[in-house]
């Protein structure tokens, strides 16, 4: 199975452009699974909630997701993107969906909001889940999540043998926290992040680039540099994230002693 | 406060000179906290139940605890040290003693038990728990613990300022995963290693050294070479590991949702 990662900059406010860039950078290249940065139709500072609500659309039919559709039809494959999702009842999420040459699959809400977004965003009202797309059971996890390690454990417990984890990143220490991750979960774990700054307002922030592809025993299978937009590819054995053994005495889960531990 | 990580080479089955060694690295410097290696006293490769039976002692008042009193009597200083225990009721805990001035003040016994361990040793019965010692809350876990995010999480949740984690490490990646550790829990760890190698029966088996000591913010405040032995000693403000907070919104505990979480 060939998974994927697709650095991109993106422009505040701009989707339309953002989707077409998107749509460029997976239309030269073939994958089974592209994984886009956090809220990569958008862009990242808003400035008001006003600016939001504009901004954001329906996770299971919004223009974002019937695009990436039309795109995962033409490519046969599926894509994991960031979006603002306005729910029914007006709560807008930061949210990724998962789209297939059928359409939408499924929306994640981002369960831990970073900083700023709290001000804006609605706090993910729902577990982390996997769907399972036959050739791979697939979790998604959103940028800061990635600080806790129950994310990508609830995600591995649930069976996940591929996390898709779109990020605006802006500190350093994520790219080795994932390692770290992958090998305690024994899975793989795709951080699309995205590059360039936004400066709106009297705030200025820069994205780190440096997306990457990790897999079991948190071997590191492909990174991009900081500034490039690119798309990486990497071949996978979806079967290695299953096997949970790390030995013929230690399994990863198995091993694992709930009732001595503090939650 | 003053703590440090002694890191040697132990010789298997010489207690006495082990003892000897490791009171010789210790009396020449000043700390508060000193922790030594997993099995620092007996050595790791045990061959058969009566050997073990014949290295393990009583965690309370065994001949390593009494040796360890003493010595934190004369220096002032409390130690953790790795002992292979032997329980009231005779089963044998991979363990670790935390023993200060007027002796015996708690053991822990290795939750999870790496590999060929699970033969000798009896799984960890107890809950984490923290120790207060006034100037600091002690949390110990050992070696393979550091796999399992669960280990240093409740360490964290029940409210240890210091993790101390005796080791006696093989694989190469406890290190950087013990920055990751800090990081999302914001505390400090003592990763006190042993050196050298031990070759008994058919079984060979290298220490990989490189002991550290780790701060919040994931910060590695210092490193042992995998080859020496020696006494490395930071001087910390165990408050840095009480404030939670990443930035004005977030907050490393506060901010977890064990609601959606799978355990």
């Amino acid at each position: 199975m060939k998974i994927a990662f697709v650095q991109m900059n993106c422009h505040f406010g701009h989707i339309e452009a953002n989707l077409a860039r998107a749509a460029e950078l997976i239309e030269s290249v073939a994958a089974d699974l592209f994984v886009l940065p956090e809220l990569f139709n958008t862009g990242y500072l808003f400035q008001s909630s006003d600016e939001l609500q504009q901004l954001s659309e329906s996770a299971k039919d919004g223009q974002t997701t019937r695009f990436l559709s039309q795109l995962c039809g033409r490519k046969n494959c599926h894509i994991v993107a960031g979006v603002a999702e306005r729910a029914t009842d007006g709560a807008i999420y930061n949210a990724c969906v998962l789209v297939g040459p059928r359409g939408f699959l499924a929306t994640y809400r981002k369960v831990h909001l970073f900083d700023t977004e709290k001000r804006w965003f609605t706090l993910g009202n729902k577990p982390f889940f996997v769907v399972d797309m036959g050739s791979a059971k697939i979790g998604m996890m959103i940028c800061f999540d990635w600080i806790f390690p129950e994310s990508m454990r609830s995600l591995a417990l649930l069976g996940a043998d591929i996390i898709c984890h779109p990020a605006n990143l802006v500190m350093p220490h994520c790219q080795k926290a994932m390692v770290t991750r992958c090998l305690e979960n024994n899975v793989y774990a795709i951080t699309a992040n995205r590059i360039g700054s936004e400066e709106r307002g009297d705030e200025h922030i820069a994205f780190t680039g440096c997306s990457q592809i990790v897999g079991p025993r948190g071997k590191v299978l492909t990174t991009a540099t900081a500034r490039e937009e690119c798309v990486r590819i990497v071949d996978v054995d979806v079967t290695a994230a299953r096997d949970k053994n790390l030995n013929s005495q230690n399994n990863l889960l198995a091993d694992r002693r709930p009732n001595f531990y503090t939650y």
